[in-house]
């Protein structure tokens, strides 16, 4: 059952590989993103990078292309590479690049083995596999944001007439329709999952001090053909210190998990047996009472909420550890790694749980309209330039709440246009 | 040199209005930001959305023209209002709207006053003020960080041809130009700014709940026309819980921070005794010592550091404030006020003291050579694959640093081109 | 109405101290913390280190006593200084200290001006007045928890026998008593308070470099003598990089912050309307309302929460600039100041208003009951190891909710026991 | 080479247990600390806990004590439970307590299964679990940073008349010894072990509600045994949403991981080449390149720096989960869990590499003194006080830099003596 492997070099007896944590996993790193920034992942994106390395050598003239193919092909196999051999060899490299180039250079062998990731420094292969992972993690990650802007827009659609009660600073306020609710639970996560879509992210290449000193005249070639290549974009200059690209992903999906966690929260709170207004219908055994009647505990709303929430100082520390000093840094950008990964997985947690809490969702008109009613059906606005200066034919419309909607249908009207737009847009 | 006024209410013998705490300002809130979000400023801000509200108002025909003339005039005279007061109002009402609008609608007086803040709640208010404060700062803002990147865009103009060692892990590496070093922090710091460009400050206007009910029919058209006469965008809905406008604003000042603290730990690092590359020559008296010979201590980007080093837990403060419930949620809203001031003036302050740095900084040439000549004028890059299989011609060639400067300049060439554009766009 | 004075040297037109930002303060800033750590604190502070140093000093027969003498006379008219010309000195200095010194020195006059602040360096008087500035502020802090542990005591004794449904993950759970409930935020707050209580506030006093190099071999003496002067500790070190002292009171501000925002936060979900267990009964416009009958907002419980929210972030920047290297840090000591005020602004502020709302709070038990019953007063426990095998006796005793409290009252009577005994000991 | 298994309830085709995270662990968390606190520590502790809690029923008379010795006996063959069944139970039932207890009741079986988990609820388990965790991960950390200490204390002794140049603001300052820069470090880690030393681990036991409802008014006589039986504290009360304990926990390893972060910081700062008065000799192949001459880059305390700078963000998250609502909180309970696991890996970590950075230190005395001697060999205290003042006869003295150390070699005897005394109490 123990992955542990030989020892750090120079501590006897200390496993090189510790022992892992994933227990938590399927409420923390649920849903397909998770493996999109796993190991194999990672192993995937490196040789994809050293492979493309290799060919945009050979499109600039530096490399014949018999090389560049060996290299490609031994690249291509990446489930040859022995995951627990490499995680062995971070620790004495510092980074993961090293072992992989170790190891893939035995693997390609015989000539073509000396130009295994030649010109590259170890950070290039590991920023410019960060990226790609990025850019392939964000595909699950959207389709799951898409499929709760959908739903969500789906439950605007058909709750434009449910009238609620308004509930400011925990207090019931004056009437809205669930449609609107969740129009602006719609509206707050496709802003935050358009930050996301905009992202652009760059290749990295600079050989050991950012000037591609390897390659002479050819360097701005070999980064440009590398870029296409891997389908990354093209930075002005090596980012070896400045980590614009990771701050950017990081406050984006940063941005993404605040979203979700409101409208967690919102449904937590909506779902409290108190107020009733919403439940989630989960499976058999959800929420751990499989001998009793189905709970109507707000598992993955709970669960959405608890990923979000490890959002705000996984980013602290990643802006923090931007402040990376000279040529490439020295600790700052091994800070990066993990926090980001795990953003990652948290962030697409978050959003799988909130899918599958909106799936499980039930919406209780009844209740709602009970609800709001149980206060006489009329909260006025707590303003006092407005409540003071009441006409009395507005008073008169006030007695019936559901007159007072304002533009709550016009705004859920605007919301579902605007999606609209959006998605045929993408 | 006391501010108190009267107690909170309710709790005798306590100051309403604490102590002010602004000994370590002129450090962490340096530079032309902080008056942008500063009290008076706010107090504006609140009172031109109130003038803007009224006059939306009569554009929709829901206000006699006369009535928001009172409203805009009795608002333009913002001196008049008295922030102390307005201080002390605010711990009663629980946010500083409520207090502005019992004050302006004295000043009105007559009937007007009854028009005062119609329809709004006191989160419209202070939500539109934080986008136009926001709007305002971001002026003086993007100036300093102009003077930085045209500071810096010199430097590497300059300094093309200046070579300087590389710095990896701490460790002497290949050679650079200090050129290139400083294209890089000006590609940083224009890339964290654009991030600040790109942000459109939406305006708030909801009611109480979001629906707007008090306008009936008309609700859209005054949120439209209000958005115009500020100068700030039209939102799909009213985001009272959707809080990704402040969200997206402490990304982008957070990530400019993070690229200052990189800029600056350089220079810190460059301008050590023992590296001495750089030195900042301040004023006399500056770093302290007014009695003796100047000293080098770069105290601006010490001081530049220190201030981008306190955003990384305000963004995350502000991220994790972003669960908000509801239609207006209960104390996540009024965490906000704060961090965002706050981050605002660090900000501001971190840049500002970057300007003032690359305004003291000196550069030496000779040290540099000295220092790259120290190690015998060479150091190979680290990574086993390029350095075990150089060409003899190669190896030859890196006998002389000078020659091993690969797209150097070129890169120095391109950033400063990609800047030149950038700053012909805006 | 602006404090603005003369310029940040070599940077003309920028006011070196900024506009005043403190119209929340009444919010996030309210009881009597906030004047404990105010510009004026600081300044009586340092002042009083100034004058300790030298009378330390005299102590061990370096520094006439005449001259410790004058020096003390002069610091202890703390009001004379002008705070506002020491505001503008810092931007120049780096820090408060060396416009204080001179300052005093100026108003010391003669032979005696020469020893002021003789044989320390600037750090050493501002980390040591934030040691005082920290016992300072405790005392009316520790007062504050003491009158909501106070308070929660009562309520627990009132309540013991006053049944409220149990909620767990947001649902309705089996009964438990308002007094087990109250107990638990009076275990909770006191445990917390405990860690502040046990704080110890070291002197720093070491020179420039942590040698005492100026006072020869009677370094250690003075020491011992100013801590004893200051009734601070004596540390082991001089601790210029070993920010142990400041991370030990971010971390009890910060647990004491998470502490009230759990009791908080519980307040605000019971006194939901939907809820209505309790409510806060504010004084009259209290929630911004003041033409309409009093609302119920919770609004100290929000305001409480909102400043608890302000504290993680906060932590994390003085964990974060603990990264403090050599003899004296370059940035990330200079980090440390604002956050750290900060946090005793926003820990204060938070203790203050939970006082305030436990002050206002109302309990109706008669709510309890029918929001117990609601549910047909049994809810099971959802553990299916437990419910499964419940026997049928334990089913009839469950039929009566009140005689399924298990150790509440017990538990009820050990908290206020632990807790009398607590205050008995301090 | 996948982990994947069934999918989650209702979500088809999703992986229940994502692809493992690991790449990176080597680095981010290496030493003996991450095994303690991985998936198997964490079974073992619950099955601990599941076996007291028997055990203390038995002890109170509440069960057979045949039926206790049968769950103690399947509890105690702990590697017996498939750990990866368990991973994917996690996400349906919302906790790793319900799968484990359904798990624990098949291999118990008989009528004794009917006692499995009798009266705790699935918190109970998972915090007593992270208590019974904590003790156990405590023991390897506290050694690990005895190892540092006891190297800090042989580098203080050995290099008490080691003179090296000060470094305040980078700058070049007066001198110190190498002997006094150790026993800093040495005074700042004993002092943050001290608060993880102090830490009391209390066991967790409420029930349902936290009234033990289940034991009729044997509840507090089944704690106080469960306690004893686990080695834990006993509380005053369940602590269900009173997160004091993982707060101080979270607090003590920031603390020290802050600690960590300084030394680490340090080394690489006097280990830079420009610096060189500190090398790492790491073993071949460390730092990557296996096939130079060994580099001298100082890995092992960029990755104690590295891992360190992940602490506060963690910190952050757990201070801000603390707002934990009523008998049992809806999403921030389930928000602690990783946070705090990852925090003990990078904290572990930390603590690990630079033990292992120490152990590989190499002290250059001669570069020290010729870093010294570089600018004159004597620079003056910056403090003006000071300077101006300074008696002709101390000037004299200062031009030997070895005169002007003060009381370097007293505290480094102080430093010593107390480090003895802490580790003989012990």
């Amino acid at each position: 059952m123990s992955d542990s492997v030989s020892g750090v070099p120079g501590v006897p007896g200390v496993p090189a590989v510790p022992a892992r944590s994933s227990l938590f996993d399927a409420l923390v790193a649920a849903g397909p993103v998770a493996s999109q920034v796993g190991d194999e992942a990672w192993v995937r994106a490196m040789l994809d990078v050293e492979s493309a390395l290799a060919a945009a050598q050979a499109d600039a003239g530096l490399l014949a292309w018999e090389h560049a193919r060996s290299i490609a092909e031994a690249c291509r196999d990446h489930g040859a590479f022995d995951v627990t051999q490499l995680r062995a060899g971070v620790g004495g490299a510092g980074d993961p690049a090293a072992p992989l180039v170790r190891a893939l250079s035995e693997r390609v062998g015989g000539e073509a083995a000396r130009f295994v990731h030649r010109g590259a420094t170890g950070q290039d292969v590991v920023d410019s596999a960060a990226m790609l992972v990025a850019a392939r993690a964000r595909e699950p990650l959207l389709a799951d944001v898409e499929h709760c802007t959908d739903a969500l827009a789906a439950l605007a659609r058909a709750h434009v007439g449910s009238v609620q009660v308004g509930r400011t600073l925990a207090q019931h306020a004056p009437p809205v329709t669930f449609g609107l609710t969740a129009a602006g639970w719609l509206t707050a996560l496709d802003a935050a999952a358009d930050r996301v879509r905009a992202l652009r992210f760059p290749v990295q290449l600079g050989g050991a001090v950012g000037t591609l000193a390897s390659f002479g005249e050819y360097g701005p070639d070999v980064v440009t053909s590398l870029a296409a290549r891997l389908g990354l974009a093209e930075p002005v200059l090596p980012w070896h210190t400045d980590r614009t690209p990771v701050v950017d992903l990081a406050a984006a999906l940063g941005g993404l998990a605040a979203a979700v966690s409101a409208v967690a929260a919102s449904i937590v709170v909506l779902a409290q047996t108190d107020v009733a207004e919403l439940h989630e219908e989960g499976p058999p055994g959800s929420g751990g009472a499989s001998t009793m009647p189905p709970t109507r505990n707000p598992l993955a709303a709970v669960s959405a909420r608890a990923c979000a929430k490890q959002a705000p100082g996984l980013v602290a520390d990643l802006l923090a550890a931007a402040e990376q000093e000279n040529q490439r840094a020295a600790g700052a950008w091994h800070a990066e790694w993990w926090p980001l990964i795990q953003l990652w997985r948290v962030c697409g947690s978050a959003v799988h749980w909130l899918r599958e809490s909106l799936r499980r969702l039930r919406v209780d008109e009844v209740r709602m309209r009970e609800n709001l009613d149980a206060h006489g059906g009329l909260v006025l606005d707590d303003d006092p330039a407005v409540t003071t200066h009441l006409s009395r034919e507005r008073i008169q419309r006030l007695l019936d709440p559901v007159e007072y909607l304002g533009s709550a249908s016009v705004f859920v009207e605007r919301a579902l246009t605007a999606y609209g737009r959006s998605r045929r847009e993408r």
